[in-house]
């Protein structure tokens, strides 16, 4: 029997009261304590921040933190819930950053979904931390709303629901390429979703070097032909499609040689795995019901399958590279994450996997290279 | 030798790497704990507070913890040092909300010293937090911005630069009218300050009972006469100096029972404190340096003395205070402080000095009953 794990989550969150805790790590066990943590004491760093602002590194812990912002919008598979709705998962991935790269993570839930007012709070309260981790908020407002704090900001903002995705995507692709013998060039992908996910996974696939791309939504192939895209859509089209063709996910697939599914659960059957390239690589990360089960597209002929899921080989979760991210971003006071940081974090985190094989393309999140990796990847590259 | 505390504090802060860390309360040591702190499992705690958004208080840490906000404008007494230097107090009054009331504290500080701009950055972030403490928000725009959140927000929003500094004062006095044997109601009360403390405590003491209670800025008395009154010294005037009277501190200064300074250090010598009320009673919370040392202002004939400092009895410190506030507020889920609960808190927090003294008027901050008074005085209010 499968367990509950909602209801056992709920018990646990219930006991403990939420999932984190902000502790001193200064005594305060009398007023010498007091003299030292607090006032009259405190004055000295806070003087010695006011002469040099950089100094906030060195002496406080929220400066080295990242805030973890949502507007609640587009949270895990289950939509627009609101932010305190959202409160769990924020708490969840400082609970993450912390054990997994020693990070203060702080959790920012906002009472409003307009993108002014989401790009002014954060900038409102972004002297605060070393970094912002933008999270679950809903394309295509997450696109401008990324755009504008990255241009606006000096501290490191991430969408993770892009580029963690697209990240973890690549560096899974990169070691299961290996795998099946393939090039990067001339392999043939077809990502079936366009919000956050899809979209920065195909610029990032794109930006590594791959070159034939079909992106598809709701409608099928986005293609020129089709009038009224959007925006971001337009930006999707510059770099995919170069054949220009139209039809449905299905029409796309024949032939392909990686499918990489951002989308909604049970979309694929046997026959459409079959009608792919040999040695076809599946990545099918739908939560919690992927595109297609890994059992059947193993089965259909699929050379190497991936999903989002704990109970099947090869999880792509975005937990093997934001740690490490902004760990990097934020020891190096670097004031941007760059594609070319996002593509080394990649290859950092394929190289982890010493011998990929079709059920170990990417490492184990509790293996403690991991971070490290990342971490060094995106320092080696910060100026 | 006095102690370089400002040079040990920096010091403490630079190996310890600021002063407060958000740790996890769940378990991360395997898949099984994954699933239940985070996916899939967070999804159940995340759907409950989408149907029931009160369930954040039973599920989430944050939702009962306090945003701690500055926007580094009125820091101490170092004046406007801004957002970045602002970090160690805040972080500072954090370990102080963990030890004292075993309450996360959440360090903001902000961009903007703009009053809309501050309001609705607030507003935004609210609904991560059980409650909000404004913190070193210069006057006047602090009268402003307090107001306009109490009224927005459903959560309970404190401005502690002005509250918690009129509570332990009103707790202060209450005891020390005890001992020196006066009645509230007919007691001459000097304030010296104008600013947020100032103003506050104006207000509260007025609340309270006292009626006899003349403001001091740097002009002088506040009185009718003078043109040009800001909107809060107009309203400060409807609430003292009934006898309408003009001219300098020293002029209030004559024949009064108490003296409350908030203002600056060394403005007051011997000779003034001779020309009080017997028994006087003499607040000299100016800091550093208070507006007149404790021992002189004894030698001069004060009944009872109080400061701002550590390193003499009867310290008037604000950390009395907010933690218990907020414990109370939030375990209430009420979405104001009221007047009522910050006298009930006042007389609370003088109660539990059982035998008030001329050197023991308030309790010391390390008696384990000082918040539980405060927070259950604050409970038994929340409607």
């Amino acid at each position: 029997m499968k367990k509950d794990y909602q209801k056992l989550s709920i018990i646990a969150h219930r006991k403990a009261r939420g999932k984190i805790s902000v502790i001193g790590k200064l005594p305060v066990n009398n007023r010498e304590d007091l003299s030292i943590a607090y006032t009259p004491g405190v004055a000295g760093p806070a003087l010695a921040i006011a002469k040099n602002k950089a100094l906030a590194y060195d002496l406080t812990a929220t400066k080295n933190g990242v805030a973890i912002v949502s507007d609640g919008s587009a949270v895990l598979g289950l939509g627009n819930i609101g932010p305190e709705a959202a409160l769990p998962i924020m708490e969840g991935k400082a609970v993450l950053f912390k054990r997994f790269a020693n990070i203060d993570g702080f959790p920012i839930v906002l009472s409003t979904q307009n993108t002014d007012e989401i790009v002014a709070a954060v900038k409102a309260i972004a002297p605060t931390f070393g970094g912002i981790n933008l999270e679950d908020i809903s394309a295509p407002r997450c696109f401008e709303i990324e755009a504008r704090l990255k241009k606006e900001l000096s501290i490191p903002v991430m969408h993770d629901d892009q580029h963690g995705t697209a990240i973890v995507v690549l560096a899974g692709l990169i070691n299961a390429l290996k795998v099946v013998g393939k090039k990067k060039e001339s392999i043939r992908v077809v990502i079936n979703g366009s919000g956050a996910a899809g979209v920065a996974i195909t610029k990032l696939l794109h930006h590594y070097g791959m070159r034939h791309i079909v992106v598809c939504d709701s409608q099928g192939i986005v293609s020129k032909k089709r009038g009224k895209l959007t925006p971001v859509k337009k930006e999707v089209i510059k770099i995919t499609n170069r054949e220009n063709i139209s039809g449905s996910l299905y029409d796309a697939l024949k032939d392909s040689d990686v499918f990489i599914g951002v989308s909604k659960g049970n979309l694929l059957k046997a026959i459409d795995i079959k009608t792919m390239a040999k040695k076809a690589i599946v990545f099918a990360m739908a939560n919690p019901v992927p595109e297609i089960f890994p059992g059947e597209a193993l089965n259909a002929g699929a050379a190497i399958v991936a999903s989002g899921r704990s109970d099947f080989p090869n999880q792509i979760n975005n937990v093997l590279v934001y740690p490490g991210i902004f760990k990097g971003a934020i020891e190096s006071h670097t004031s941007k994450i760059t594609e070319e940081m996002k593509i080394a974090a990649a290859k950092a985190l394929a190289a982890v996997v010493k011998k990929p094989t079709a059920t170990e393309i990417i490492p184990d999140i509790f293996n403690k290279k991991v971070v490290l990796a990342v971490s060094n990847a995106v320092k080696k590259l910060a100026t």
